[in-house]
């Protein structure tokens, strides 16, 4: 083999149990077998992170975010632990490391620290050399001062992709509960359809709009050193979805996936006076209220004045009512509706870049099933439409339908 | 103040949960408002090391002993981060350290390492500096590889007393469930006083006798590099029993305790062949087996034959058991006679060093009680003599009554 390294990551759930962890470590030990050598990353074990947190906030309603790390980093040492146990008892050499001992070098922020370098790449050479299955507790890392952190949600992910693009592994497998990309929910979709490949781009859309397979900044950063990934489930052996640079068959296909976010809610600031700087005034204090905008469209509805309208995830709708009240009598608009009646509806394709009409086909498949737009977004591989949640599935059903991405 | 630094050690009982994390937060700040500057070493919650344990068995009956360090060094992690959130939530500035980090330097063997040096004593001289308490986890250490390592068992005390004697620290005090050291089990003697001073040597046979006060390991390291320790509960603030080298006035004290020890059993091996190398060929193979032997007793009964006893651990007769069968043969002993029905009553004091008569009146008021002796095993400071285990508490009281040991 050319070669032969393969970066696997598995996540909390793949390691739930004891029963999983042996399960993972057999299908470590088949891998082996076929010839490859293996950096395996892991989460920590099910839930043990809340409930690490939780402990924590017994103590304190504001715990000190370098002790945070300190705290949940264990979640990971216990895992790459037993993992290595589990390994040694399928016959095969295994050791395991912290972040800090394999030198995943991050910034000085906790809590959601970036990586800056894999400081010790050449101790993982070293055991694997020795034929050692090679496994890093995920999340963390470590500082200049040699401070514990810890990477932030998806943290797990980057760490194996960090590894991967370090030491120039083939291919970089997520091991998840889901057996890959689909082109649209299949709880949703009957006739869903797994994707073999799909684009860095198309993928992070993807995950922006809500599709939980992978975070999208260790997306970003795949995309980044172009490290190519392998979305699969940890329960069976089928192939899942490679994600890799977008190649020339790519372009052929106009519509990737079809997806639905019903996690948001919508906010229409009505008959707001339109003079300069109005939406930064709105956006400002949003974001001081560390509240995720999504969508924002603004219309001119009458001469003078103009409605602004934005989504905003649903559980951050009561911080957004409180921070708005005081918003609308800033800007003197002259109310505020909130609406969580509502559904995203997106289709993603990098195809959309060099074919005309996709956007005019998505609203025409609407129509006919009279289906009402409430907001359009558009990005250069993604239209997103806001409708009525109650037509949520059946908008779904049919854009899938009208763009052929059943079986 | 000349030196202001304590070392405290607090063990699994006094952070077992988020109330008695609590506590000892509150403590810290106790000493921390009188002027002292404070290195607090902590052991994992509660019965957090088993757990992991179990976790390890579940994976494989002969788990790897660095990855069960990997495994176990997280119970104590987990205990200095929230412990540090439980004094930042006094409003004190504090620090958690993992062994790694403040350089508990091991060698490199697992599960029982033994330190060899305080590398980093110079990072906790800064924080201190800073006025920070430095909370530093116990149990762990890293090796010259950096793989993390564990002490076995009293290894927090361990942590403390090292970090005690490289920072010079005026006392290190160890936080444990009892109040201090008494003269008996005050469970069985109702007027047993608490000693306020007690030396190293004494506190060593104590300790090799089943007070559980404190690990022999522990004592030894102290009593090497004269660390003056300060037993106490973690539930009052009574003082407890301060361990120092000896002194003059310890002397005048024949006897400072007396301890009983019901878990261990009596094998006799009968009409052995007096030959050379007999006891030798019984030692080894109980070696071999790991069976802790405690007291030896060789007699001769008669001309040319001998009979050899000796004490074993309860929980270890089954094993004894097993390896005796073979040694019987191998000695052309004529029998083997187990008798768990035994109790060991021992007097301790650097006194007896001085005085001539503490064994006798000890026999004397054994006799005194109708109290048979069994055997009877001597050191400078201890004396020992296995009895029927029906009369143990009986002969406790009366011993502890006759040297004046009650208030």
């Amino acid at each position: 083999m050319k070669n032969s390294l393969i970066v696997q990551k598995y996540g909390g759930t793949s390691v739930a149990n004891l029963e999983r962890i042996k399960n993972v470590a057999k299908r470590i030990a088949g891998y082996r077998k076929k010839g490859y050598s293996l950096v395996v990353v892991v989460s920590a074990l099910g839930d043990t992170t809340d409930g690490l947190l939780k402990l924590a906030h017994g103590i304190t309603s504001t715990p000190s975010e370098r002790e945070i790390d300190m705290l949940i980093s264990t979640g990971e040492q216990v895992s790459v632990a037993l993992l290595a146990m589990a390994v040694h008892k399928m016959g095969l050499d295994a050791v395991s490391f912290t972040g800090a001992q394999v030198g995943i070098l991050t910034d000085r922020s906790h809590t959601k620290a970036r990586i800056i370098d894999v400081s010790s790449a050449d101790k993982i050479r070293s055991e694997l050399r020795k034929n050692k299955v090679v496994i890093v507790a995920g999340f963390q890392g470590v500082n200049l001062d040699q401070e514990i952190t810890t990477l932030g949600r998806g943290g797990s992910d980057i760490t194996a992709v960090a590894l991967a693009k370090t030491l120039k592994a083939r291919v970089c497998e997520i091991y998840t509960d889901v057996e890959g990309v689909y082109t649209a929910d299949p709880r949703i979709v009957k006739d869903a359809r797994k994707l073999s490949r799909i684009s860095y781009e198309e993928m992070l859309e993807l995950a922006s709009l809500g599709a939980q397979v992978m975070q999208s900044r260790s997306m970003e950063v795949a995309k980044k050193f172009q490290v190519p990934l392998h979305i699969r489930s940890s329960l069976n052996n089928k192939e899942g979805t490679i994600i890799s640079k977008e190649v020339k068959a790519m372009e052929e296909v106009l519509v990737s996936g079809v997806t639905l976010n019903k996690g948001e809610a919508k906010v229409t600031i009505c008959d707001v006076p339109d003079r300069p700087g109005i939406a930064a005034c709105i956006f400002k204090d949003l974001a001081k209220a560390n509240i995720n905008v999504d969508m924002i469209i603004q219309n001119i509805s009458r001469t003078g004045y103009t409605d602004v309208s934005f989504t905003v995830p649903l559980d951050e709708l009561g911080r957004t009512r409180q921070t708005m009240e005081r918003v609308v009598k800033d800007v003197r608009a002259k109310d505020v509706i909130f609406n969580s009646d509502i559904a995203k509806v997106s289709i993603v394709g990098v195809g959309m870049k060099s074919h005309s009409g996709v956007a005019a086909k998505m609203f025409e498949t609407l129509a006919s099933k009279r289906v009402n737009i409430d907001m359009i977004s558009t990005s250069e591989i993604k239209i997103s439409c806001v409708i009525n949640k109650k037509h949520a599935e059946k908008a779904v059903r049919a854009i899938h339908k009208a763009f052929g991405l059943g079986k």
